[in-house]
């Protein structure tokens, strides 16, 4: 096959240096150098393929995934990768799987809550996958609501046991992947009773099948709860059902770091402080913080791909008709999403080190800073997940017809992605969750407590409500404390406005019930401040590489300015900008749209993302679209005969008008 | 089985006549019985299970396609149906089919195009479906812009037959349904060659495969083009790749109604105004509009029926959760689009007025309202498919993690859905030529020339320029005087500013590529004045039934505050409102909901869906909810076995340690 760049041309436009950017991406010269390693690893190997999953009936897609994880997990161990590299490997080989639960919640979870005694015993089986685990919290009729879960462990003294029991159907567990049909433990959650007392949630280790035939011990019930949205996405995934019937296993089984029952039955808080649990939420939240970033960047890196190729309308004299990423409405849609892309990668880097300092402040036993950690890792959650969520749909639509064939890799991604809008916290719940914070914060301030971090800005309260926006003009819009202005003011005037409908209702919780629309709103309000000043903070730093900064610049008040026109409404009922000065912002938005156009391809470039990892026949590195949707439509099952089945018994007799006779 | 409602108690709170609000969103008391009579025909019928399709493997699913179409004819035959009949029945079998393209387009397109010895001759094969017949216009590389085709239909005198041929591989006909595996003809659009010139884009009835064997004629290559967005979904349709040859066909088969090829291949214009297309337009999009309500009104009724039955914190006393659709979180963004689909089914209703007006008008050679026709039903498509899309998407979120299990019916319902926001006219693009239409009535203005039907408000221009909104309270956004006035202050203003902008820049065409997005937010304001305007038109009917008219009153205006609300930018920025008369719609829109919440469920209702045609454990009629999930979820093939396929291959080694060994 011959090696034709089809989107030289574009690439040559570009005004930086791209492989600068790429380590800017990848966050270090280390980090790249690992990623491009292990995904050059996966994408070489043909055991990864993935191309063909969309075309698999569910039992073959799932003993293929099984397939793919255990290829994954002789790899790491024949090539004795270390743990950074494995956890990269399975990043790439980019398949839901039982394997993302073992070590993504199971062994977290018996490392969080498990004492030193249990975490020597399960651990050293589970980072072997001698055993396999999962994660037991979620019920039929139970999601968001953990103390509502209905599954009981009930203490017997006598044996020395925990029975755990569900006693009703929607007590079922529903929903933990690698439940279905792989795991041979489960971390499950359980109200606890002893001596007739309700204790509340806790985790029990539970043993679900035999680690000789794999069948389910006796008293479990055991499946997979069916197929889910999309064509290969998490339908590779075994999410399952669990019912319990007595099941009776070991006192040391539940989980004691935080709490204990004693051998007669006793139930005792440890002296460990609740508040841990609290890291290991930052820790998780800052995880899906980046993930999003991952799957925005790859679906806007296929649809700045394709609109390079894809040209549409406007020939003129014969010639070739316009790239579809010349057109502004292309542009106003698609550049916002890369902008967001790019914003989300800064934001997520910022966590890990929130996740640092909270750990460190939490041995020190200090808790001032957990409840603002808290809220705004709840949010960015919220945020980043809802607008990646839609972001690949709309980079799907940008994509024309084309974006609905599953070769165009968007429609699984998409389907494999929504579900973080609602796992790990609905995102609505978590919106509120920062609104009660924030009305917290309000209220504390008469009391002189002083907000911080993230919250900070709030202690300039009664400044923020009077502010004025200097903006004259459209390049004003380019001063960082121009920008910041206005959105501290907005998130400020909106948290107030609803704090002060808050105070005049009868009863303060009445009022947040009222008003949680309009609290939810603003909690965006400010979680997209945190997301801005945070990009704003990254511009600061010293960033090599020829052009480099000034595309970020460039990104950073795209993203700013693309949210200031979305959400204008925010703005200008809360007086915080004219709409003379909302119209010079839009100028400037499409100044910035304009100066980004020769650098868009180079810019999803810089992601350094494979085929392989893409997987799609839109976003190839080489733009060589049109062979490659032409080739793939030939592998479909349908075009394995020429006449379709079913012909002779469905196509031919109406054509034949047999049908109608047969009726005489 | 027992019969209990579990939704009774809500039921019981409806202040309002559901029986005559079935009518009333039927459309008629005839239209009503038709469609309860086949909805319950299909649903009785074992033969149009669909509750199975998510499993299907691609080959499985599309014979079960043609197994169904084959019955329903068959059905269709035996009970000597009507055309209305047997569209309904169609309707409600719900299943994407070769049959939709034969009816939908082929048909039509001859019935359009074709002279009237072509309409004799292939219309009464057609009718009988002797034939099978799709649309082939669409090309790889060429969607929305129709004259840039590139498949040619060269005419030879010699033999008084067209050379049809593929080119390029980018002239392949790429997305006809039905062309895949069954159409046995189709009308295919060419550039049609004579003597050297190209004559533009015309149709041809081509025959693609034996009626004999089925197998595709000599110099034709055609195929499925491979899977699609969702399980199910349109999987089940065999959207084709086809291409040419040098396939000839007789002179006759060019359809002649508005241009003729002679004998000796001379290009003749008929006297048939070219203008009639618009009135198959008018009509097509007039059907997309209606469906547009038909999804986003099932997808409506599923989560308002589970956001009653699921409950979810917010336990006092040990009693039951509080239902979820008493969140104002959940109201504020599930009411709204409930309010929207009845809007979009009465839009959809005065479309069929205007269909009939713009044909009338034809016949007498009247094109003066065909411009604002044709403007309207672009837009009008454009908005409701844009919002139905993200509308099932937003239900699916609303019904937490259950909505993305197939079983719940809506990731079906969304990936069936979305390609309508693609075809027959890109949304953006169709917005951008609402817009073109408004600049041009503005320009138009001052030479006198008045605009009329749904653009007639522009004729106020300078007074809506200055006018100002009149709410002083809450309840005065309860008068459709000021809603209007708003909606159309906002539209003239935003649409003037363009105007104005576009004539200050160098060239009219460059003024309008580069404002090209504020373009197309101008136009959704038009449109949405269009939906408000014609759902207030109808509360001035007489409507019958207790309450159905206060009911409708109070979704009209859930509409229109509530596209206030998010769209508060557009109107504050014109200074159409000030930000206390957006607060006190907002207050407004509050109270609304509160006055919405116990009609809810008897609003749903009133779509009169049977279980079948809905297809949702989530949106059962009687809330059965739990108990169906939870059967629904052991037929999944996966467990079909206790141990999964694969264990002892690729799970077995990894816990017994073995692939470990086998290293060494």
């Amino acid at each position: 096959m011959e090696e034709v760049d089809h989107l030289d041309f574009e690439r040559k436009t570009a005004e930086f240096d791209v492989d600068a950017m790429k380590i800017v991406w990848a966050g270090s010269q280390h980090a790249f150098d690992v990623n491009d390693r292990m995904a050059r690893l996966v994408a070489s190997d043909p055991a990864f393929r993935k191309d063909e999953r969309p075309m698999l009936g569910r039992k073959d897609l799932f003993k293929n995934t099984l397939r793919k994880a255990a290829h994954a997990w002789k790899r790491i161990v024949e090539l004795r990768l270390s743990e950074e590299e494995a956890s990269r490997v399975r990043f790439f080989v980019d398949e839901p799987a039982y394997t993302d639960l073992h070590w993504g919640m199971f062994i977290p979870a018996i490392k969080g809550q498990g004492t030193e005694e249990q975490q020597k015993k399960w651990l050293s089986l589970a980072y072997r996958m001698q055993i396999i685990g999962c994660y037991a919290q979620t019920e039929l009729g139970h999601g968001s609501n953990v103390q509502g879960l209905e599954t009981t462990a009930t203490y017997d003294p006598k044996t020395e046991e925990f029975l755990i029991h569900s006693p009703t159907l929607t007590s079922s567990k529903w929903w933990p992947g690698g439940l279905g049909k792989v795991s041979t433990h489960a971390v499950v959650y359980a109200r606890l009773i002893t001596d007739g007392q309700d204790h509340g949630i806790h985790g029990f280790i539970v043993q679900l099948r035999s680690l000789e035939d794999h069948s389910p011990l006796p008293g479990i019930t055991v499946g997979d709860i069916g197929m889910k949205f999309g064509n290969g996405a998490y339908n590779t995934m075994d999410n399952g059902v669990l019912r319990f019937d007595h099941v009776r296993i070991p006192r040391n089984q539940m989980l004691m770091r935080l709490s204990q029952v004693t051998r007669d039955g006793k139930y005792m808080q440890s002296e460990v402080p609740k508040q841990l649990v609290y890291g290991t939420m930052v820790f998780v939240r800052q995880t899906i913080v980046a993930d999003a970033s991952n799957y925005l960047s790859r679906a806007v890196c296929i649809a700045v791909r394709y609109s390079a190729v894809r040209r549409q309308f406007g020939s003129h004299a014969g010639g070739p008709e316009t790239q579809v990423l010349d057109y502004r409405t292309q542009q106003s849609r698609l550049f916002p999403l890369l902008a967001s892309a790019y914003a989300f990668r800064f934001v997520g880097e910022w966590l890990k080190w929130l996740y640092t300092d909270v750990t460190q402040r939490l041995q020190a036993n200090d808790f001032s800073t957990l409840a603002e950690a808290h809220a705004c890792t709840a949010g960015l959650k919220s945020l980043t997940t809802t607008v990646t969520a839609d972001g690949i749909e709309e980079c799907r639509k940008l994509c024309g017809g084309h974006g609905y064939l599953c070769s165009s890799g968007l429609p699984e991604l998409f389907a494999v992605y929504v579900p973080s809008c609602t796992y790990e916290g609905d995102n609505t719940v978590l919106f509120l969750q920062v609104a009660r914070f924030l009305m917290k914060t309000i209220s504390q301030l008469t009391s002189g407590i002083k907000p911080v971090g993230t919250a900070a800005y709030m202690g300039r309260l009664e400044q923020l409500m009077k502010s004025t926006c200097d903006a004259c003009s459209a390049e004003d819009w380019l001063k960082p404390s121009v920008v910041l202005g206005a959105f501290e003011a907005r998130s400020a005037r909106m948290a107030a406005t609803c704090a002060q409908q808050i105070s005049t209702s009868p009863s303060p919780e009445d009022g947040f019930t009222e008003l949680s629309s309009a609290l939810a709103e603003a909690a965006v309000a400010h979680c997209q401040l945190i997301v801005v000043s945070k990009f704003i903070d990254k511009l600061q730093q010293d960033i090599p590489g020829a052009g480099v900064k000034h595309q970020l610049n460039n990104l950073c008040f795209v993203y700013a300015l693309s949210l200031l026109h979305k959400h204008s409404g925010d703005f200008l009922s809360t007086g915080c900008i004219t709409p003379k000065q909302a119209m010079l912002a839009n100028e400037q938005l499409r100044s910035l749209y304009a100066q980004l156009r020769p650098n868009a391809l180079a810019l999803v470039d810089a992601f350094n993302y494979t085929d392989h990892f893409l997987n799609s026949a839109l976003g190839l590195y080489d733009g060589n679209v049109y062979p490659t949707l032409y080739e793939q439509a030939w592998r479909d099952p349908l075009n394995e005969s020429v006449v379709p089945e079913g012909y002779v018994e469905y196509i031919r007799p109406l054509l034949k008008q047999q049908l109608r006779i047969s009726r005489l």
